[in-house]
């Protein structure tokens, strides 16, 4: 958490981190674009960005964690695979656009990896508690929107997407409903862990509804920033 | 460090893991190949791998680290991967192969990394330490051969491999002394710490003398371990 007592003790410079998170469906992408968009309107250089990757040898490791192979992939390499394109991104885009004063937006990051794999594939949070720690180095969002529906919306909305690129709805509600819900369960009791920097943003209703509420915050944020 | 007290409490099964370890140019690949021989002759069986790599996954791993980029690898991020390939290689290959009761020989391991990394490159021993526990669980090589010789001595043995392939003897001496002066430091008080499980082989000489050297220590922990 930030207040006005800037420079900052860590060395981060004088930009602010924020970072948007969610399940399948919530509408992550559209308004991830309305954050930049508005963040830029009121004179703020934004950087945007996501994980894994933001950088070419970030997104080579996200490759990497995403390519189907004959060879299963053990759960502790995925967990380091996902926090050695966390390290390369820190370093490379995220640590230098806050030193020089930018915003960085982010689709996704560390609560993600808490929610899916340890949330929703069951590795210890321990272990992935020692990785932030060691690869963060104490940098952690300014603040955090977490898109929330119940499962049932989010997949009413992946239904109609996969209809229209012929996917199949079947497969997605059987096999992956329980790893989904997990998935929920994690990022919310994260954000009561931290209701400071996580926001949770009611990502049902019309667009304009849900970004109405996200500008509320965001406008809240500067003033208090400023 | 195991004694007759089979099977191990750690579930880790009847094999041995021996890696070898050295800087370059003090022979590692020729007396890697011996070590083989001399325990399949002993009616061992063997499954030689190397690090980084060893298996598919963890050798596209490999090939992150040594790719040449215009992006710079962050230090945390090449420790990262080191050890995501290293995840992947214990559960998909060296850990089977120890619970069926093969033993495992291995070119470089965690050592090297600590001797690389750690010494040469100057990370945090500490960070090392921790990203070992989490990785490995306490499974450690039973046996390490550390072939180790004057940096002159592997310098003109390296120096004459480069003339043959047209490289620069100069550019090696030059940049890179001081940082393999540093890696062989720290192989050594390694040894020193652990002298049970790292065994110093002086590996000058003509190759005979060596391998005799080798033969000796295989022989005693064969013995040692029926």
């Amino acid at each position: 958490m930030h207040d006005n007592s800037r420079p900052e003790p860590s060395g981060r410079g004088r930009g602010r981190f924020i970072t948007l998170e969610g399940g399948e469906g919530v509408g992550k992408s559209t308004n991830l674009s309305f954050v930049v968009n508005y963040l830029t309107q009121h004179g703020i250089e934004v950087v945007q960005t996501r994980e894994p990757g933001g950088t070419p040898r970030a997104e080579a490791i996200r490759e990497q964690l995403l390519a189907h192979d004959s060879e299963p992939l053990d759960d502790d390499a995925e967990l380091l695979l996902v926090f050695a394109a966390r390290a390369q991104h820190l370093a490379r885009k995220i640590r230098p656009a806050l030193a020089r004063g930018a915003w960085v937006v982010c689709d996704r990051f560390t609560d993600a990896t808490f929610a899916y794999q340890g949330g929703g594939r069951g590795i210890d949070k321990e272990r992935i508690a020692s990785l932030e720690h060691l690869v963060q180095r104490g940098l952690t969002p300014d603040l955090t929107l977490l898109l929330d529906m119940p499962l049932e919306a989010a997949e009413a909305r992946l239904a109609s997407r996969l209809e229209s690129q012929g996917g199949s709805k079947d497969r997605f509600e059987q096999e992956r409903r329980d790893f989904f819900e997990r998935v929920r369960t994690s990022y919310l009791s994260r954000a009561t862990a931290e209701p400071e920097r996580i926001v949770v943003v009611d990502a049902q209703g019309d667009l304009a509804s849900v970004q109405s509420r996200i500008s509320e915050i965001l406008k809240q944020r500067i003033e208090q920033w400023r």
